[in-house]
This record gives C-alpha cells, structure tokens and sequence, in this order.
C-alpha cells in the first residue's frame, strides 16, 4: 500500500490527545473491540504479560480522577482503562504447574510494561477508529497504592497508566512533535543535528500559541530575555523528581526490580 | 467509523510476528514515513523521550544478530530499528537551560519506556500498513552494554527492543490470544474467570500444533501424563530469571531507578 491514500497512516497522523468529552457511554461491543483489538499486538514470547481495567462507574471515575490530578476529563469520559503490567497471571500459571516464578527482576517488570504500553496504544488507535478520543494518564501513578486498592489489584500488577476514552466534545488541534532528524538516526547515535533540532522545535511550538508569547531569561545573560520555548518548558518538567514513591510500591507489588 | 470494514480494525487483526524477510530494501522514505507516524503518538507532558537507530548496514546487522541470540531474522531483515529510551536529549535540553535534570527515578525511566513502546507500537503498524513484516527482539535486551557500544548510545539511553522490518518471505499464521475476559475486567480486577480461561487457551493452542503433541506430568500425580499447553510452557519460560545483567548497565547509563 502507497504511504498516499493510506487510512492507516491517516489515522496515526489525524492523533491528538483528547481532554474534554461527551457524556455518550462506549457500548460494551466497542469496548470488547477495542481491548480485543490491543491483543492481537506482539508480545514478549506471547506471555501477554498485561490486563486492562475497564471502569465506566461514575463513582470509581470520580475518585480516580481525585487520586490522578484531579482532571475533570476523566469524570467526564464515559470510560476509563486503567492499563495494568500483570504478572499475577504466569504466577497463577506457575503455581497451577508447580514450577516457581522469577518475577524479581528488572527484566520481568520490562517485559510487562513494554507488552502493556504497546498493548495499550494498539487498542488506542483502535478507539480512535471507532471515532472515539483517548488521551493517555500518566498520572495514574501520582497515587497507586490507592489505585491498586481502588481497583483491587493483586500482588505483581501493576498500574501503569490510564486512558480516557469517549467522543470528543470538539476538534482537538495537533501539536508539532521534534524534527524527524532528532529522534531518527542512522546505523549509528548521532547528535550533531539534536541542538539545531531543538531550535527549531521551539520555533515550531511558540508559533502554536502554546506558551502564549512568555518570555525566559536566557541563561547565562542576565537581564537579556528570550521566547519561551519546549526546550525550557520540558528542562523545567524534569528539573525535579516526581513521583517517588513508586519504587516502594512495586516493591510491595512484588517487583524488585533486581 | 463501525467495525465492520474498518481498515484499521483489519490491519490490527492481521498482525503476526515475521521471521522470515525477502531481501529487497526498506527505501529511505519509507524509513523516514514509519518513523514519523511514530512521532505522532500520545508523549508523556510531549517530553518525546525515545529515539531510534535504524540499521541497514550488513555488518552491523550481522553483529546485532549475534548479540541478539543468534537470530537468522536480525541478518535477513533489510531494516533493524533499535528503539531506545532517551533521556539525552532533556539532560541535553537541562544543560541549554541551566536547570539540573531529575533522571534518578523509577518515574522518569518509566516515562521514557512507555514513550518508546508506543511509539514503536505505532511505527510497527504504521510499516505493516506499508506491506512490510516486522517482529519485535527482546533480546536486544541480552547484551545491553555491547550493544550500547555497537550503536554509540550516550549515557541516559537504553536500548529497550529492536525491531526487523522487511517485506515477508511468505505469509505467517496468526496465534490465538488468551481469551478476552482472562486481560479485560470490569469495574474491578477478578480473577474468577482466570483458571478456566487458561484452560480454554491452553486447549487453542495445542490446537495449533505449535507444542507437537508434545505430553507433560500432571502436576501432583506423577505417571499421569497430559498435553502440554501455554501455561505449562509459559509457567516454564518464567521460572528461571534472566538477562540479569540489566540493573547494572541500566545504572551505568544514569538510570537509577530510586
């Protein structure tokens, strides 16, 4: 198929996270498409090492959106998916056959969350074909031992993020993403081309709006003023450690992360 | 959108893993348009913590298959894309701003794992919308540091999978998925439905042949044999830990994982 005139390509191009939603519920036959749709994703030696928490209860969705932010969107999404990394299964597995189970490992905990994210992203470009928005909720982790209480999880699962799912309530505008050349490279790491890149991007995103014209010190220059750029904003985000809790509550989950 | 004829939909349901490639090349453009529609996928804050290595070289495919497990495919594909998490390139960002970088955490690793798989999940689609194969390498994961070294990662990256691409050498058959309702719950996590799922799945499997007929103890009565199934074979594969190597090379990359 020619990358012209490709739905599928389309698609993937038309995404942008949704925020605000329509009260319509997703029948359970699209939410039975759309997880179904997920599995059919690759997964680590077909282990299938996730599960997924579909919660459409107004009550659970209110008090998931007080332990993730407090974002409106998600009592306002008809349905949440709360993507668990699930180890409790090939537990369940060994003990049904008698074998023991090595969970402890950085390793076992990849396998799960990488077969989770992608499990979770297939399924999200299946929603969005359905017509519905979804915008992924990182924030999930902001408190997961009340989640995993909320939701009732067992001992190696693991919240790893949500998603809201419902039609959108308007058009959602796409937001640039960084130059091809910063993110691809070839046969080998190079970064000649990331700081120009970056210049670049942050033209690209102040031309948006997003940061309604601010203006930043330039470093190093004091007094001298600059555009507020991604390069700022995304320093600014990671200046400080967020979530540190998490460690010990995998730890409690069972995954020592060895 | 229904789903019936839902292009979307067909293309998801028509995933398998291939590991066997023709040897006719993936042509730049066609790189450079599975890539971007990665970009185009859900980012944690936009933070757009990944990169990609796409390797064409035969050498070093031939050396990436050797530390890969040996795997014939890693040599026949046209195309490896290593995906990797990156901090770099916000350490990067923190350096140009004058703000410190908070990159110690189980968090901030998970952030960048989770923006790679999914968009790595969405280039996979996107590049079998193309008519190309692809099948997800684990075990890029076997031997991190050389392939670090191979690929002249920086530190605050970390090869989280690789990828063959390639126009298949013929057709390949779909594996059944567990059934929806051991990965899909509702409201709250049960596992009532659990130990009959997995007998239901393991009854499909061995319905393949894939296992060839091949006869298992009996867990608790020895001498009685029956057919041995995923849970045997999966309860197996996770019974010993592996790629152990992994927390110390993640930590010499600056991944803590406080």
């Amino acid at each position: 198929m020619p990358r012209e005139n490709n739905p599928i390509l389309d698609q993937i191009g038309k995404h942008a996270s949704v925020r605000a939603y329509r009260p319509d519920p997703v029948p359970a036959e699209d939410i039975d498409a759309i997880v179904a749709a997920g599995q059919r994703t690759s997964s680590s030696s077909n282990l299938q090492t996730y599960a997924v928490i579909a919660v459409t209860e107004a009550a659970t969705r209110n008090t998931l959106s007080h332990l993730c932010g407090d974002q409106d969107q998600i009592r306002q999404a008809p349905l949440f998916l709360a993507w668990c990394a699930d180890l409790s299964r090939l537990d369940r597995a060994t003990v049904l056959r008698g074998h023991p189970h090595a969970h402890n490992t950085v390793e076992s905990f990849l396998i799960a969350a990488v077969d989770t994210a992608i499990t979770g992203q297939t399924a999200a470009l299946a929603a969005e074909s359905l017509g519905y928005g979804i915008c992924y909720i990182g924030s999930l982790r902001n408190n997961p031992a009340e989640v995993i209480t909320l939701l009732g999880l067992p001992r190696l699962m693991f919240p790893l993020f949500g998603m809201t799912v419902g039609v959108p309530a308007h058009p959602h505008r796409l937001r640039p993403r960084l130059p091809l050349r910063a993110v691809l490279h070839h046969e080998r790491y190079s970064r000649a081309a990331e700081d120009a890149a970056l210049a670049e991007y942050d033209r690209a995103m102040i031309a948006t709006g997003i940061y309604e014209g601010r203006q930043v010190a330039v470093p190093g220059k004091p007094g001298v003023m600059e555009d507020y750029g991604w390069t700022e904003h995304s320093a600014r985000r990671v200046s400080r450690p967020t979530r540190l809790g998490l460690r010990a509550v995998l730890r409690d989950q069972g995954f020592d992360l060895e």
